[in-house]
């Protein structure tokens, strides 16, 4: 490659997260970097955009700094946006997201301020990816994740990327000795069974916290949340054409009058 | 049918929209319904959920009225996750979401709080349709949707839908004797192309408004853009494994060392 492949930073648990730092260490040893990150916690943002109010955007990086960054006040797809309409000169070679606090494996891609990050990016025509561990702490320890990131981003810039498809990487929460290496997973069938936390304000009206427990349905051996409880990073191609296209038929047979 | 339909009905335009008025009407003749709605809007807020902060759910239906019915402070996904839990006493055979005032065909279905409310009943399990219409003016007129919508939802009780599929309803904004009918889809390839409008503070601060331009890729004439702009009514089914299951043989020739 004649130049340095640019990659873009972005992450949902804001631009000062352990995480992002981490991801920000490792790119700079494979491109130019620029980062465009919230500039607070965006958790559970899904695949929200700002449309209703305004967008700032601080460069936050110093004259001298190696590597550019800039805060925005909107979610993790708005960041993805503005960076590539306002800050970047040229179109990046990889967007990458993360690295998060906490699991975005199976249905919790869904609501994924991380993946949609990535996703936003994907429906740029970027190669993209989503990295995550799977610890929620803020002190969480992302050095064994580095090596892994590294060859997972190495092969996004060299192979690219389909068109349509965005990766989601998950990483077990275990020491760099114990992680069995990477493995190319599907979405397990799994969801959340919520429990809303019932309580008073101190004036007497019921407010609620919601809380939930994670089920796994899925006995499949090629699901990510199999890899992942064998210490495998599981990595999963996401697309965003949701069509249930092996459904269209079935539809095709129901009865409407004109 | 021995006892009638339960009809759970939400929206992201929130619980005083004209949209959700018209849904409410149609479903209550079809089966016993509930409302439970944001307070306000949250149109652009993709499938977030609240975590990081507490939910109000209000009962704003007075004693004698039809139908319950319920605002809750959170977004679209929430709403679902509270009436489940929290307000209905039995599953509901259908949740319907809408009609949201604007598309939410193509790729607009990844940033809309109207199908993230479908897509989280049918995370569910519960057969779920998500109805917009292509006017995204307050005072759209909602009078030609009602006989499409309610042939849609009738179908939906009687046949079930498949594990992990939800609809993606768009209605044309046209008079009723100029809809042609109903057509089964996939969602077309298309994005937006941003622009920021960059504006000054009084104070001299930058900021900015997310603007867009809506552009399809897309020449094929099974597309719910090519449906809608010949005037039909689209019908996509949408699934929430988000694996592209095709691309799991191309990643599996990545090269990564132990």
């Amino acid at each position: 490659m004649s130049k340095r492949p640019l990659i873009l930073v972005t992450n949902d648990d804001g631009i000062t997260a352990p995480g992002i730092l981490t991801l920000i260490e490792v790119m700079e040893t494979l491109g130019d970097v620029v980062v465009v990150a919230p500039d607070s916690p965006q958790s559970g943002m899904g695949h929200a955009i700002t449309i209703n109010s305004v967008l700032h955007l601080d460069k936050v990086s110093k004259k001298g700094d190696k590597t550019q960054q800039y805060s925005c006040s909107g979610t993790p797809a708005d960041c993805v946006k503005i960076a590539i309409n306002e800050v970047l000169d040229r179109r990046p070679d990889l967007c990458v997201s993360g690295i998060n606090h906490g699991s975005n494996s199976s249905i919790n891609v869904i609501y994924s301020g991380t993946m949609s990050a990535a996703v936003e990016a994907g429906i740029e025509g970027i190669p993209a990816i989503g990295f995550s561990l799977l610890d929620y702490s803020w002190d969480a320890n992302f050095k064994a994740s580095k090596k892994y990131v590294r060859q997972i981003a190495e092969n996004a810039l060299k192979h690219g990327m389909a068109e349509g498809v965005v990766l989601n990487v998950n990483i077990p929460n275990l020491k760099e000795k114990d992680i069995k290496g990477i493995k190319i997973c599907r979405q397990a069938r799994a969801n959340w069974k919520e429990k809303f936390d019932k309580r008073k304000t101190p004036q007497g009206r019921d407010y609620f916290w919601l809380t939930g427990e994670f089920v796994n349905y899925d006995k499949g051996t090629d699901t990510d949340e199999h890899a992942l409880a064998e210490g495998h990073i599981s990595v999963v191609p996401v697309q965003f054409d949701l069509t249930a296209h092996h459904y269209i038929q079935q539809l095709n047979t129901w009865h409407f009058e004109q």
